[in-house]
């Protein structure tokens, strides 16, 4: 009863073969070989626009914290939810990797930000006050980290007001092939479409071993020679990068990527039955992989002694995560073991 | 003809059946796994001691920001040659992690620090003196960027000059498989025994996929929580840690890397005695893996017309190195080449 | 019918005298200056205490993130009211200083920390957790920015329960003097009897030309030789350190700055008086130099056109500072326009 | 016999004056005041154009550290003389205020910069290269380190050459005005004629309590706003800043700094006459308002022994610096001093 997290599962066999089929001849280092190259016509393909630049890191951290980096200043903020990974998760990589921009935090139900907050943010915003620290940039995440989902509609009517106020858009997409899964969307509906300028489309929560595509849209590849100097003072240009791009070619090949997060999302939405037949209240809708529920102390401590593996979440609900390797007998062997308290 | 760099290889076989043998079953994220705590009983055996504690990184600039990044405060300096890497190929990454420290850089032949250079520098350095940027590192590499070596007697005299002025000791080890094989030496004869005290072991050059270990002798373990934080920060804690654990797994066992390496500098000493056999000059004496030479124009043009790989040094002279891949067939062509200009 | 600013008053002519007096003959620079040096005793005298150091600069923003930036690294965060000065109006200094350290904002009434809020986040702080960024320090501010006051015994809690944490307490007195004033207290009782580790002492708003003390008390006084480091580096050494000195000689003496408080005090209980009768509802109670009231937009504009400055406050209050130099006449003046409307 | 710095002396009458005559009424804070406003009048008349914008700072070390950090991102690097003060006596602070760019240093006799190791820098600079640093800005200091000084067609032929190569021009003029008495020169002949885009013009040394002008030319005013920015965030925007304006006013009225400097120059040239007499050698040819003299330790004991306040330099050699205050009865108690050992 693995659900504690999407990251403690292993690689999709796809990928181990990958880098088998990688691990021939000489190839020119850091970023510049052909299979980093190649895997430009897949992303085409799969953003439905020739009009990206893109970069690879191993670590979702990084990858939002570069993409942050070049579109914040150390002088400015960035707009994100009060539960986003970047604020609750990332160590202040993004105060770091922007040499000491904050983070403006807004409330939203479920990790989603709320309209009115956001509107109000906006509003006050002034870059021309030296005093205060003004917004540069809006960043979503979608999946949320409470599991709940963006529209494409809800993403462009951020973005458009965020851009009419003269922010750029980033989307944390570390678990964007949920989100797509299960609105049945391709990338470009919740991406460039709605005006996201720059994505870290997640591969490593998916099924690879650590994969992460930093993707920028249209006028923001202006930033991509900025980016790629970032990347490397910040070590995240890895000399062997043909090894991050077979990754990325064997997740993106024939939409796996998204094939196994449907699987993760079916999984997650028997859970979710579980969990409500048994009389447990959900916390937040589960949208995607994410299950998040309101248990009793005696609960947590009786799903705990049974060997089944979540995390408590600082709002007090339990996070159950699936996974490509989460199975029907998992799920079945969860509802018995609630059953059996 | 592939001498432009050993990075330009692919990964030893073992290490992808490594990754093949790591990728089943769940295992906790971010470093708690059980390839990456099982990595502590050989390094034991590797380090020959118990006193130490190491992180994984899957770049050498990151595993030597980091490493600095522990033992120089924003407001101090770290002392190293002027053609060490951490100053001409890392894009500033120090002064990054640190958040602004200095380099002092220091000359010498074959980029090894010249020791009257570096007795002045100590001399020289006053941490008092508020206006001044006072020392707080010594950074050596070995092997060299200019493919020489310090022996553990010349390592031992700088460590301990700088330790009585304060300053604490790294080693950019990013080579040091080639050192060890040429000086048929342990790690530790080249490292603690000597007075360093972090060490950026790297497995990459020798033939990993990406995958160096940031290690940390005796008192400066107590760095090891900042290291940490300082990796999560950065991007540098990637969830899925067993990956790289599984690549230092199999480089390490069985002492992998070091008979790699041994390979890489044999045929680096047949290339050395091409190029003698063929009149050209040395720039500096070849002792491991690599092979700098001082070629003529129309050499250079040459041997690149004939398909050779090496790369022009800023210092003039030409570097060609050796990896675990290259072949005899490879030196003997070169040599060929040579000949036919 | 100056009440935008104290920080738009001249300063008060002792200073201006002291400018005078210390501009005779040869001092050595950068704060080894005998005016700078006898201003311990000083002090002392004030502070009630022999054990603390300090240093003096030009900026209350600078003092405010010089003194952070001692107490927490840039891998850590600062907790403090979502009002603070630090966070509304010093364009990210406390980032910028420490490289990076988050500000955690608390909600409360009139600027003043809610003790729950400030006990949950107490309480969710773990600094054992890798992938959030634990709370270094708590920096509250009194007079806090909305005019309102923390009693010592308040004070105290907050810093116990600080300190039981392991957070150091930093004391933002941009108008400690105000607050002294009003309590009636001496500097020791809102400060290191309370458990506040490093206050900045503000004389400008109270009428210095531009002169705050930086002073740490008791163990926080291991941090001192950071601290000069940290001033030499972001240009707040002066070499001409003794005209510093010499203002806050001049505020010092005698408790001038205290008796200047008080008189600012004393016009902000007239004008709060003034509106009162006029049927003008306070927004948060005049406890020092400073009055909050909730002005209708009429009201607002009717002001204005008469020549009234004042400040309008992102909450939709307006804010009246008074200073050393405000009258009766200007009270009397402004409570002459409300009527005129 | 107080020779160890211009810093140490106190500030001419003129800007007491000044301060006074400003400290009455109200006025704007944070630089929106009448009298920082006026200030364009009479720099427009010393520098002989209107196409600049300026911000006052209390520090030289904060004046050059702002300036370049407009000019060079954190992934840059900034060419200077190895003895710059920006390189020794500034702890970091360029580094710091741009998070994290170095410095690079070039070499050259009596702190200006060889012309030969200029170019073989820029020459060897390729902002393309994403591994290497590359160079952003070009700063020179004019009266340099040693007391020497650029002339006009010096300064033009720097400053051609590295924009030729992309990068701006900065002038450390904490002693221009010493150079500008020295040539007999108006700014623009030694600043933006030449091709200087941002000067950092000092008054301190020169006669002023703390107060140094940050002057932007051409092009470069498009910085004007990050310039503000970046002080704020610094502490460099102090409220009441009508008191560095006022300093600004008295010193440049009337060409009163250039008359303080000629005076300064005038006496050094006296006390360079006086080492000649006594047979002592001068380290440098004395230009400005400093001399650096060879003296035998017994010398140097005699000197120190008899009161003679002077710095030996790291190089070897003594400097004495002459200011405003220096009289000709301490030259000639200095030569008595001399003569006496």
């Amino acid at each position: 009863m693995h659900f504690g997290s999407d990251t403690t599962s292993p690689a999709h066999p796809a990928v181990l073969e990958a880098l088998a089929r990688a691990n021939t001849g000489y190839e020119s280092s850091y970023g510049n070989d052909a299979l980093t190259g190649r895997l430009r016509a897949l992303l085409t393909e799969t953003l439905d626009t020739e009009d990206f630049d893109y970069w690879l890191v191993a670590s979702g951290t990084a990858a939002n914290a570069l993409a942050l980096s070049c579109f914040c200043p150390s002088t400015g903020a960035i707009l994100c939810h009060e539960e986003a990974h970047i604020e609750r998760d990332e160590r202040g990589a993004p105060g770091f990797f922007t040499g000491g921009a904050s983070l403006r935090l807004l409330p939203g139900y479920g990790a989603k930000i709320d309209p009115a907050a956001f509107e109000a943010a906006i509003a006050a915003n002034n870059p021309d006050f030296v005093h205060e620290t003004p917004l540069h940039a809006l960043s979503l995440t979608n999946l949320t980290e409470c599991g709940t989902m963006y529209s494409g509609a809800e993403t462009a009517a951020f973005a458009a007001r965020a851009k009419s106020a003269g922010l750029a858009v980033h989307l944390d997409g570390a678990r964007l092939s949920n989100a797509l899964a299960a609105a049945n969307a391709r990338v470009c509906q919740l991406s460039w479409t709605c005006g996201v300028d720059v994505l870290t489309l997640g591969l490593t929560k998916t099924g690879a071993i650590g994969c992460e595509i930093i993707i920028l849209f249209g006028k923001a590849r202006e930033k991509f020679p900025e980016l790629r100097v970032r990347a490397k003072r910040a070590g995240h240009m890895p000399p062997k990068m043909r090894y991050l791009a077979a990754q990325a070619e064997a997740m993106l090949t024939g939409g796996l990527w998204l094939k196994l997060a449907a699987h993760a999302n079916a999984m997650a939405a028997q859970l979710s039955s579980v969990f409500s037949a048994a009389g447990v209240e959900h916390a937040y809708p589960a949208q995607g992989n994410e299950v998040f529920v309101n248990l009793a102390p005696d609960q947590i401590a009786s799903l705990r002694a049974q060997g089944a593996a979540f995390l408590e979440w600082p709002s007090g609900s339990c996070r159950f995560v699936c996974s490509w390797t989460t199975t029907e007998d998992e799920i079945r062997a969860l509802g018995a073991a609630l059953a059996r308290r």
